[in-house]
C-alpha cells in the first residue's frame, strides 16, 4: 500500500505540473487555415499546452448559431504541431462545445478565439462568430477572450497583435475574469510602437445601414449581397471601443451573455397587463 | 395653387390613417410555413397592415448569423392573404434587414418574431434565431418582440398563446418600448383559464450541459448529433423568466443588445497592462 502522505506529495507535484502548463483551447471564425489563427497559436504555444478546434471553412457572421438540425463531423490537422488540432464542420460556437465536450474531457484554463481578421468593435460583437465563441467560453465557465485586429488582408501583418495578445492572455491567465465575463480585444493596424496603450472600453452605440446589392444571375432572377455603411452614434465619446481605436489604443470590452435590460425592469413592471 | 391650410388638413388625414394601420413585420425561425407563424400573422392581421418576411426553411439555432459568404434570395409566397409575404433564404436576422431595406422602404411601427415551437427562455435567447429577428428589429429602431410556447409539438395548441401575443402587441403599439430594447415573451404550456398572468422578469442564470451523440455513417465514419441537459443555476429564484414559467405566467424579459459587462469596467481598468 502507498504510504498516504507521499501519495499526497505526488499529488502536489502533479497539481503544480497543471498550474505550470494551462491548457488553451483556440478557436477562431475564418477558419483553421487563417493566418490570424496561426498568429494566435504560435503564442499560445509559448503559454501552455494547446488544443485547437477551429471551423474546417470561413464562418464569419455567423454570431452565436449552433447546429442542430444537421449533423457535425471533425477531422484531425496536423499544421500547427500542438496537442491536438481539428477542424469542424460547425459554427465557432460548435467548436467550443466540441472541444470541451468530446476533446479535452476538462475544462481549458483559457478560451482563445481569433485572431479575427477584421474588427468586432461595437455592435459587431453580436454579429461576430469570433466572439461568440468566446461568449460560449464564458458560458461554459472558461476565462475567454476574443482577439480582433483592424486588417481584413489576407497579408495582414499580425506582429504587433502578437504583442498585445501575449500580455493580455498572460494576465487573463493570472488573474482570472469576473464570472459570465469574457473579454473583446481589438487591436488596430499600427506598429507597435504607434499603439498608445490598452484601455478598457464600452461598446460603442453604433449600427450597420445596410444596403443590398441586387444582381441577376444568368437566367435573369434576381440575387443579393447583402452590404452597408457602418454608422457610430457615440461620436466624441471617450469610453468606448470605436473611440480607442480611432485613438491608436487597443479597445478592451468585458462582454456578458446576461442580455437581460435590468434597468428597463421596473418601468415595464408598471404596465398593467 | 393648394391652400395650406387645406394641405395640412389633408396631411392630418393621412398621419391619422397611418395611425390606425400600423405597418407590422412578421417574422420567425421556424420557416415561412410553421403553424406558429400561422397563429402570429393570424393575430396580426386583427392590429395592421402585415409585411411577412421569414426563412423558408427551418433555421433554429442560428443565433444572431448574418449571411455574408453567400447571397440571399426571396420568393414571393401566398399563404397568407397579407400585404406582402416572402420567403427568404437566409438567417432570421437577414430577414428583418431584408424587410426594413428592400421590402417596406420605411420602418414597420412593430416587428413580431415567432410563435416559436419552443420555449426561449434564459440562456436560449442568444442561440435562438426567434429572439436574434426581435433584437435585430430593435438594432434598426423598431419596437420588436419575440414570442415562444413551451411546446415543440408540429400540433402545439396556440389558443391561449394567441391571446397573450394579441394583449402584448396592442400594449407595445400604444406605449412602445424603451431605446434599445425588445422583449422576449416566453408562454407555458396551458389552456388561457389556467395561466396566472404576465410576469416582467429577468433571463435565469441557467446553462446546457452539452452532449454529443456520436453515430456512424454507412462507410464507418463517426458523426454527431449536438444534444444536452438543460439546469437552472436559478432554482427558486421567483424573479426569473424559468420561475415564472414553472409557475404558470407568462415571461417577458426586457432584452438589450449592448453586451457590456458594464459593472466589470471598474475593476479591470485597475489591471496595469
Amino acid at each position: 500500500m502507498v504510504n498516504p502522505a507521499y501519495a499526497g506529495f505526488i499529488m502536489s507535484i502533479f497539481v503544480l505540473m497543471k498550474k505550470s502548463k494551462p491548457l488553451i483551447l483556440v478557436t477562431n471564425d475564418d477558419g483553421i487555415a487563417a493566418p490570424g489563427i496561426a498568429a494566435l497559436i504560435e503564442v499560445m504555444k509559448t503559454l501552455g499546452d494547446v488544443v485547437v478546434v477551429a471551423p474546417d471553412k470561413a464562418q464569419s457572421g455567423m454570431g452565436h448559431a449552433i447546429t442542430i438540425n444537421s449533423t457535425l463531423r471533425i477531422h484531425k490537422s496536423k499544421i500547427y504541431n500542438v496537442k491536438e488540432e481539428y477542424g469542424c464542420t460547425g459554427t465557432p460556437v460548435d467548436c467550443v462545445k466540441f472541444a470541451v465536450n468530446i476533446i479535452t474531457h476538462r475544462k481549458p484554463d483559457l478560451c482563445v478565439s481569433g485572431i479575427n481578421h477584421g474588427t468586432n468593435s461595437s455592435i459587431n460583437v453580436i454579429y461576430s462568430g469570433t466572439m461568440s465563441a468566446a461568449v460560449e467560453g464564458a458560458i461554459e465557465g472558461i476565462p475567454s477572450i476574443g482577439f480582433s485586429l483592424s486588417d481584413t488582408s489576407i497579408n495582414a501583418d499580425f506582429t504587433a497583435a502578437k504583442k498585445i495578445v501575449k500580455t493580455i492572455a498572460q494576465k487573463v491567465l493570472t488573474s482570472g475574469l469576473p464570472r459570465s465575463v469574457c473579454l473583446n480585444v481589438n487591436i488596430p493596424k499600427l506598429k507597435s510602437e504607434l499603439i498608445k496603450g490598452i484601455k478598457i472600453c464600452r461598446q460603442a452605440k453604433a449600427n450597420w445601414i445596410e444596403e443590398f446589392d441586387k444582381r441577376f444571375d444568368p437566367s435573369g432572377q434576381p440575387y443579393y449581397w447583402l452590404t452597408g455603411k457602418f454608422e457610430n452614434f457615440d461620436a466624441g465619446e471617450k469610453d468606448t471601443d470605436i473611440w480607442a481605436l480611432e485613438n491608436n489604443y487597443v479597445s478592451v470590452v468585458p462582454t456578458q451573455f446576461d442580455m437581460t435590460a435590468h434597468a428597463a425592469i421596473k418601468g415595464l413592471t408598471g404596465w398593467k397587463l
